[in-house]
């Protein structure tokens, strides 16, 4: 069974071509810049040297052709026919309240997505135009959504309720939603493992840190409280988002700048965090490298970001009681042992004992323990992988099996699976 | 020497009279509704029953000379004449970067605090109104202010830049400030005396916990951390205000409501909070009862203020890595012990041990230790008395021997003091 997912966001379309029966990856890429001109995808068949192959692509039906012909080319391609793909999983950012776990997609479901649309304006729609563009390619398989949102809707009414008048909840869905679900989903069932807990007994916090970042309060195996909220605008200091900041900024700055709202939220999501401190930087290495060099801006970005990080993790630990580990995944939480140590530096009271020799060690290539023996709360390094929740919820709902991410049997739960 | 603080609100104006060398407050009172209609003023001489007056206060101004009028009243007055007074302490809510501490009031302060009016709308015009009002009626003596931020200006960058565009920051001045200064510099003070401890030496989270609720981290006796923002809107949930939220509700409301950017603030500080999510109680003496009887809204209210504040306390842990006490003060934080016992259960391994006896008779008549003899960080319950330290700051400056609230020697810094 070959089972292909795919994920657009605004301008690219990530892909994954996976073989369930071998249980390995056949190919996977991205096609860039869709939308915008000088479009290219980089594809990679497993085992071999990736290519990059330009082509202009105005939409994402057009990246989607683009991703089918590769996939099919006599030369780099994997398959003869498209006719040999079984299933799709797609990725789709916000489920709204609706939909708390993934779901095969007909009619209906496409049409609440599109009314989602307000909720996650960057997001949904180029996650619709990939469903209906992979539909009319493959129209005879089944397509199926993974909602970054599901995960989340365990999330207690204290956490996920704002307190802004009622109304606003009843009548627009305004909340908490959560995100980064099935990266959240996938540490925390291999944390289980590493700990030889089940994961019904653990608790954990999960920290996903790439240019996004978004922590996880779990709670018995479930999303207990997250950093995000209702956009994935909120909570810790990312590449180029503010997460919290006081909402009084934004009448200010409008009233300052004679903007409109819309333009302060847009230079919160794209000219803020890391990159809004710095001025120039949105990526960690390149913070890191320019503090060493003594630049003091990239240097308050780093504190800035470790100081909002080692704050939800004291946040996390004081509503879960108990904590069994803390995980650090995604770009700079699996390849950033300099992060990592200033964000454990001074929390043995509160059960962080970082080894800095395994620590310096981790660099994301594998599943690592990087707090001392002695820790209260263990500390992991766990790279993540959302493709293999895609597509276990595509087999799992193909075969009837799946009901919800909390009850479904993922193979990454096992000891025995092998983690990339 | 006798010595009158004022604080004026939108539309109050609380006052006490002070007698600097018996130690002995006076008179105290408020006048309410200044502005609105049917405004009228409580007053006590101390040692009496309240009497309450009716009086039309168009303006602060009318106010204030009802004050003079009934503190130099025949039946109800204290004194003669109003040229007892020697000095005026004034709060001043909102002093910018420009002031680290309590200052005398001249033409420039007065001008410097005009042009901070954007920063507080709500506040700095009516403290304004009335230091002119008083400088009016009082010509010959000195007026003193002393503001909310001061004592928060020793924070860290990493705690008070926001990660926004820096330009904010370099060209209109939004950062975090912190409010409630005087009661959290009160209680650190008064905490550290139970402690036993140097001021300089001791580690503090302060949760003034009243219609608005501020938390501090305190540091070496000095403000670290602080959850109210550029605005006393961020933070804590309130009795009105919705502390912290995704910035992108601001946007999306706008939009669904047709409302512009402010009307949209006007509803997070005014319709929000505990009102906001039970839709008719404010005040949490009311949430309680009301989610005694069964009522769900309510209890949502309770326990997503709860939430909110066991990860604040659980944050500040974080960042300060020892802590020596958490301290409960103003009014829930005194007279509250339902909500108290919410916040520290399950907070053991934080090393938060509360005395459910101990916490159940405190009620905020006087200091007290409400942790167990053997919990790792104290539990205090401290009234607090911001007006000691309006009346302290103006002696200290007439005396010259101020400079800033971290080095002033005041006298509830002494194990001496008797706290009211």
């Amino acid at each position: 069974m070959l089972i292909l997912t795919i994920n657009c966001g605004s301008s690219s379309l990530k892909y994954l071509l996976y073989d369930w029966d071998k249980k390995t990856s056949m190919a996977s890429g991205i096609v860039e810049r869709v939308t915008i001109s000088d479009s290219f995808i980089k594809h990679t068949r497993i085992g071999t040297e990736e290519v990059k192959i330009e082509r202009e692509c105005p939409t994402h039906k057009e990246a989607m052709g683009l991703v089918m012909g590769v996939l099919t080319d006599k030369e780099v391609g994997v398959i003869e026919d498209l006719s040999e793909i079984d299933a799709v999983g797609h990725r789709v950012v916000h489920g709204g309240e609706r939909f708390t776990s993934s779901v095969r997609i007909d009619k209906m479901v496409l049409e609440t997505f599109k009314e989602l649309y307000d909720l996650a304006p960057l997001h949904n729609p180029p996650n619709v135009m990939g469903i209906e563009a992979a539909m009319e390619l493959l129209p005879d398989v089944p397509h199926i959504a993974v909602m970054d949102t599901a995960f989340h809707q365990t999330m207690p009414k204290e956490s996920y309720i704002y307190a802004i008048p009622y109304q606003w909840y009843e009548d627009y869905m305004v909340r908490k939603y959560g995100f980064h679900g099935t990266s959240h989903l996938y540490v925390s069932y291999r944390a289980a493992v590493l700990l030889k807990k089940k994961i019904e007994d653990t608790n954990l916090i999960t920290c996903h840190i790439g240019n996004g970042v978004s922590l996880t309060a779990i709670k018995n195996g479930k999303s207990y409280d997250h950093s995000m909220g209702f956009t994935p605008l909120e909570g810790l200091v990312m590449g180029t988002r503010s997460g919290d900041i006081d909402p009084a900024v934004v009448e200010y700055i409008c009233n300052k700048e004679n903007k409109n709202v819309s333009e302060v939220i847009n230079s919160l999501n794209r000219k803020s965090g890391l990159l809004g401190i710095s001025e120039k930087w949105t990526d960690r290495r390149d913070i890191e490298r320019e503090m060493e060099g003594g630049d003091k801006r990239a240097e308050l970005a780093f504190n800035k970001e470790v100081h909002r990080l080692k704050k939800y993790i004291g946040a996390y630990i004081a509503i879960l009681g108990f904590v069994d580990a803390v995980v650090f995944t995604a770009g700079a939480g699996e390849k950033g042992p300099e992060l990592r140590e200033a964000v454990c530096s001074n929390m043995e009271r509160l059960g962080l004992k970082l080894d800095r020799e395994r620590n310096s060690k981790s660099r994301g290539k594998k599943e690592s323990i990087i707090s001392t023996d002695d820790s209260p709360i263990k500390l992991f390094v766990i790279p993540t992988n959302e493709e293999i929740v895609f597509v276990e919820d595509v087999v799992g709902i193909l075969k009837g099996e799946y009901e919800s991410p909390e009850t479904f049997k993922y193979s990454f739960a096992s000891p025995d699976y092998k983690a990339m």
